[in-house]
This record gives structure tokens, sequence and C-alpha cells, in this order.
């Protein structure tokens, strides 16, 4: 029976933390006392009032209210706010010259067929048409075979295929494919389009409050996968989007940004080249 | 065009707060910036795994989701943290000798009937008969008149009249009483008794984890209000009670565990005496 065993506003932590049983596991009892002392902080930093604190708990309520099978808000709270690619970030550490991760984004889906090497994944024809092609390496440089390459992108609309259901045809502007010997992959889709991510709801409210938009550039992704190597989770970016330096998710690195190059009288319009390093990780 | 317009791990936080716009409110601004600066110090404090990430996401999620008109999970959040109480604190600093707040709850009503002074506010009997009484003040001790006490409590079951709808008289155990020019006041009641906070929800799951119970120590709300004072939102513990010290949303403070003292051959079983004196506020 300490001073510390009733709250005070300078014991605000200790009093909070103090409380956790000694079975609690390890990691979760860091994990929560650090998040109270760091919650603590802000709130005693920014002095919050008891409106704002109420304003704080109606958003977090709606923020929840609104997520459905289809819908998650919490996840684009946590994109606008950096969190999602900070946590992206920390996770995945990897050498200079190892192709960088981004955000997964919440449009991957699973049971996406595996096409041939130059295989036309947009099933609505389109007129921006676009060659994809690179090679997958290691570190040192050497093509790898059998890597597995799933990619996705929006609709020259700006809409991927689970937006639209009923209207689109399955898997429109998406595919699977495997690197033979030569680590080569070439694909042919359409040149994405910026859109703005689903701004009609808490979040959206948000971002209108401060000022930002709710776009980001044009991207195709990418999720790069050999056993042996770290998975790659990314995206190329459209070189020269009006939207590169201010991705509402953050997810922009500098080394993501792919060429799009057009071709003149080519069988696509456009052609975008890049290559992708694997780092072999410990898995 | 800068290196912090794209985000780094190192740079995260200007990569965010970078983005605001010119016209933000000042407040909203200043806010924002420094829960992006706490929140991505907390999770570069811990290196958030993704799997953590999605487990908050998921938690965060389902704390919405619980949420209806009658349960507020997110405030049971923010109590059990010890956010609620932290807000309370920063928002209601007092002169020495002024009676402290407390939290509200989530379970005063509008609307209450008022009574003359010492009025049953117990509409279903109960064996723990109380009086309590005593005398509001400034700080010089003098006696103040015209003062509005909104008192309730839960009854000897542990539930308030809101939690038991059809099963229970409304405004049972509630009532509102005005001071005459002594500045006393005195009511009959029941001995509140210790109750769990809602925990078949995400919180409830929480506070397993951490190894915490759910309980409050026995209290009686009071606001006391006057035009001109501080409006003290508090409680009286039950001196003695065994959840004093662990109270699970860290409400008791010293100064507010009142006596409950048996009243042999009295009209009540027990008597409380509490005097609660006011701040003369800005407003």
């Amino acid at each position: 029976m300490t001073a510390i065993d009733y709250f005070t506003e300078s014991h605000s932590v200790e009093a909070v933390n103090g409380r956790m049983g000694p079975a609690t596991d390890a990691r979760l009892a860091h994990v929560m006392a650090r998040l109270v002392t760091h919650l603590h902080a802000f709130i005693k930093d920014v002095e919050l009032t008891q409106e704002e604190w109420a304003n704080a708990i109606g958003f977090l309520t709606r923020t929840g209210q609104i997520c459905d099978g289809n819908r998650q808000e919490y996840i684009l709270l946590s994109d606008v706010l950096g969190v999602s690619m900070l946590v992206d970030a920390i996770n995945n550490r990897r050498p200079t010259g190892a192709t960088e991760n981004t955000v997964l984004g919440p449009f991957h889906v699973d049971g996406v067929p595996e096409y041939p090497m130059g295989a036309t994944i947009t099933q609505e024809g389109g007129k921006e048409t676009c060659l994809f092609e690179g090679t997958v390496t290691d570190l040192a440089g050497t093509p790898l075979q059998g890597v597995r390459i799933d990619v996705w992108s929006d609709n020259e609309d700006g809409f991927y295929d689970v937006q639209q259901p009923g209207l689109q045809p399955t898997h429109n502007n998406r595919g699977i494919f495997v690197t033979g010997p030569d680590g080569r992959y070439w694909f042919r889709g359409i040149k994405p389009v910026a859109y703005p991510i689903p701004d009609d709801g808490p979040v959206g409210q948000m971002l209108g409050h401060l000022g930002r938009h709710p776009y980001r550039p044009a991207h195709m992704h990418f999720i790069i996968s050999r056993a042996g190597f770290d998975t790659i989770v990314t995206h190329t970016f459209v070189e020269g989007d009006k939207y590169l330096h201010s991705d509402a998710v953050f997810g922009v690195k500098q080394s993501l940004i792919a060429p799009f190059d057009p071709v003149p009288e080519g069988e696509t319009k456009w052609r975008s080249t890049f290559d992708f390093v694997m780092h072999k990780g410990a898995a």
C-alpha cells in the first residue's frame, strides 16, 4: 500500500502499469506498459480537454462501426497516420540494393490464377495498355528461378475489381506468374491511374480537417516470393504521377518509382521495366 | 521536393506531419502533430510486429462494433487505461482543500427529480440503509446555499437502475437535492456495493490478459454545482472496501474515502458523513 496505489496526475503511468498481474505474457506486458507510457505522455503534452477527449471517443467509435466485411476503416486510419508504413519499415529492414517494401493495401485477394509469361491480366480492354517486364535476381545479380510474382492494379477508372462487384469480370487486372531459369517476367496490363482511398467515412472527414487530399499515386502491386528469401510486398509507382510527393498513405519510396515509357508502334502503348532484387532471409 | 517528402523509418513523423495543410485549425494541428509524434515513438520503442499490428486493428475494430446506445466500450477502454482519470485530473486542478474530482462514469442520467432534504432515494427497500449527510462550504469554510447535489449509486446487487430496464423503478437510487442557508445536505439511500464494469467485451478480454479484475470499489456518485464555483464531479468511496487499492478505472483518491459508520438502533443501519468544499472558479 504505497503512494502510487492511488492515481495521481504525476504518477498516472505507474498507477496503471503497476496493476498488471505477474502472470502476464512478458511481451504483452512490455507493449502495454510502453503504450500507457506514450499515451499518457501525449495527453499531458497537449493537455487534452474533456471536449477533445469526447470527440476522440466519438471518432474511434464511428471508425469501428463503419467497418464491415468489405471495409476496414481502422487500417485506413493506420495508413493515413503513417502507422502502416512504419510497422512495415520496422519489420522489413533490408540491405542496400534489395527491393524495398511498401504497404500491402486492402485490395489483395487470394485464389488468383497463374498465367504463362506474356499473358494479359486486363479483362476489359483499355486504351493505355502496358507491358510490365524485368528480372528477379538475388543481391549478387544471379537470376532466380521459381519466383512467384503476384500482381494487381486498379483499372483505368481507378477501381480494383473487388470494388465493382457484378460489374467487373473476376480477377480483372490480377495475375500470378512464375519465373523460369532466366529470372525474367513479363505480362500485359494497363498503365495504372491515381485514385482516392475511401473518403466518405470518419478517416476521410479527418483528412478534410487536416487539409489533406485522399489520393494515392498510380501504382502496380507486387508480391515477390520464393522459399529462402524475404518476401517482397511492394508497388512500382508510375514515374511523373502528380501525387508521388503526397501519397495519402505515405507508400512512395524513391527506389520504387518505375519508368513508364511510350512504345511507338508497339503491341502495347507503354512499357515499364523494373528489376526486383531479393534478399536471402532467415526463413 | 526534399528528402522528407518520402516516408522513411527515421523521418516518419516529419513525413506525416509535413502533410497537414496551412489552413488547419491551430489547436487541431498541434494535437494531431503531437499524437503522430507519440504514436510513432511508441511503435519504434516496442518495434511493433506485423502480427501485433493486425491484432491491434482487430481489437480497435471490435471495440467500436460492440458500442451501441447503451454500451460505450471506448469509454471503458479509456477508463481502464487511466486515460479518463488523467484527462479529468488535467482539467480539474484545484487548490488544496477543495474536493477532488473523479470519473463521471457511464451511469449518470438527466431528468432525475429534486427531493426535499431527508428523502429516501432507494425505491426498492434494502437492508443496508444509509444516511448520507454533510455540509457544502467554500474554501474559507462558509456554508453555501443553493448548491445542487445530484447523487446516484448502484443497488445492493451492484446494478444501476439503467442496467435493469423493466426490472427497476425509474430513478431508483438517484436524486437531486438543493442546500439551504446552512449548506447542509442529508438523504437516505443504501450503502453502495462493489461491482464489475462490463467485462464480456474486448476490454474485459484485455483485462483478463493483463491479469486485472474488473471491479470497482463501492461508491456513491455526486455532482456538486453552484453558479460561480467549479462543478465537482466525484464519488465518495466506502472506507474499507476490498477494491479501494485496485479500482479497475483508477477512480479512487485518498481524500474521497468516506466513513460508513454503523448506527446502533438508528433509523438507518449506516451513516456516511462527508463535507464538500467548492472552489470559486473562473466561470
